[in-house]
C-alpha cells in the first residue's frame, strides 16, 4: 500500500484559469467524447409492428442486476413503444453492416418497415416483448426497469435477461470476441463511424507495472 | 415515404424458441455489449483531496442539457466523492496512456496519490469542483443532476458544462478528431482494452445508400 503524500492537498493543483494553462482549449458545453457506440434498439409497437433504430447515447449502467440504459428523443417512434412495451433489445451491428445502422437512425417506423427495406429478419424475442435483428451477431435482451425524464432525451434503464450471440463470434472461452464481433463506434465530433482497432492489453493486468 | 407493407405484423416475425434459430447461443444475464469506453472520473474528498478513476459503465444520456452518465460502486471512493461534491470531470485517455488507465482502476483514492503514482498533473477545474488529468487531450468538466441507485452501481449523470481539449487533437473545424485523440475502447468480453479503427463512414450519410 502506498502511503498518502503531504502535499497532494488542492491548493498543489494546478489552476485551468484562462490564459494559465494554455494547452487546452474551451469548445463549450457540447457531448463531444469518445468512443460512443452504435447500437440498434428494437421494439414492438402497439399495433404489434416491429422497428429498430439506431442509438448512439448509451451504455452499460449497472452489473447487478445487469443493466444498459439507453437514451430516446420524445419524437422518436421507439420512444412510444419502449413506453408501452417496457421491453426492448439492443442488437449490436458488425461493421459490415454500417450502412443499413446508419440508415436504422435516417428513417421512422411509424412509416417504414425498417427490417423489410434493409432486407433483416426481425426475430421475435422469446423472453421480451421485442425483436431483434437475426443478421446482427449479439443481441441483448432487456426488461425496462427505470425510465428517467433528462431534457431532450428520456433514458431507458434496461436490466439484460439474456446476451445471445452467434457461434462464429465467440471465443474458445464462449465469450463474443470484440474482434470477431466488430462493433461500431459513433464519433459524435464529426458524426462518423469508426471500426475497432488493436489489443492494447488486459484490464486489471496492464496497470500493475506502475 | 415508404408505404407500409401489410405483411409486417409481428406473427411473420421468426420466433426465437430453442431450436428454432440454432444460429445464437444464449450466454445469459451479462454485461456483455461492445463498445464500452474507458473514461477516468476525477474528483476530490471531502478534504480536497484529487482522485480519479477508471469507469467502463457510462455514456452520453441527454443532447440538451448535454449530459454524461457514469455509474460507480458505492464501495468506491469516487463514490462518497461525488455525492458530497456534486461534481465530477471525465478524462479521455489516448491509447498511449493505456497501462496509466488501467492503474487508475486498480487502485483505491484512499490511501494513494494515483495522480503522483502515474506522474500526472492534477487540473482543479475553474467551472466545477473536482480537478482533470492535464495529460489526456480531452476534458469534460460535469455537475452532478441526477444521482439513480440500480443496484450494485450508483449512476450519476452529470450536466456537462465545458469540454476542454488539447489544440493538437482537434482537426481543421476546432474539433476533437478521434483519430488523433485515440480513445481507448474497453471489452466487457475479455477485460481488455483496445484501439480505435479506420473510418467506415459518415453517420446521417452512408445509410441513404439503403
Amino acid at each position: 500500500m502506498r502511503g498518502v503524500p503531504g502535499n497532494w492537498y488542492p491548493y498543489r493543483d494546478r489552476v485551468s484559469k484562462t490564459g494559465s494553462l494554455a494547452m487546452k482549449r474551451s469548445l463549450g458545453a457540447k457531448t463531444l467524447i469518445y468512443p460512443t457506440p452504435a447500437w440498434l434498439v428494437g421494439s414492438y409497437d402497439e399495433q404489434g409492428r416491429h422497428n429498430v433504430m439506431t442509438v448512439a447515447w448509451g451504455g452499460i449502467c449497472c452489473s447487478q442486476p445487469p443493466c444498459v440504459a439507453v437514451s430516446l428523443r420524445k419524437a422518436t417512434y421507439t420512444y412510444g413503444n419502449l413506453m408501452k412495451r417496457r421491453a426492448f433489445t439492443v442488437s449490436v451491428p458488425s461493421q459490415a453492416h454500417v450502412k443499413e445502422t446508419d440508415y436504422f437512425g435516417l428513417t421512422s417506423g411509424r412509416d417504414t418497415d425498417k427490417f423489410a427495406a434493409a432486407g433483416y429478419t426481425p426475430v421475435r424475442s422469446d423472453l421480451v416483448d421485442a425483436p431483434y435483428v437475426q443478421e446482427f451477431p449479439l443481441i441483448l435482451e432487456c426488461s425496462v426497469v427505470e425510465v428517467f425524464e433528462l431534457g431532450l432525451h428520456t433514458q431507458f434503464v434496461g436490466q439484460i435477461l439474456d446476451v445471445k450471440a452467434d457461434e462464429e463470434v465467440l471465443d474458445a472461452a464462449g465469450i463474443p470476441d470484440i474482434l470477431k464481433v466488430l462493433p461500431i463506434i459513433f464519433s459524435p465530433g464529426n458524426w462518423a463511424y469508426y471500426g475497432v482497432g488493436e489489443s492494447l492489453g488486459h484490464a486489471f493486468a496492464v496497470g500493475k507495472e506502475i
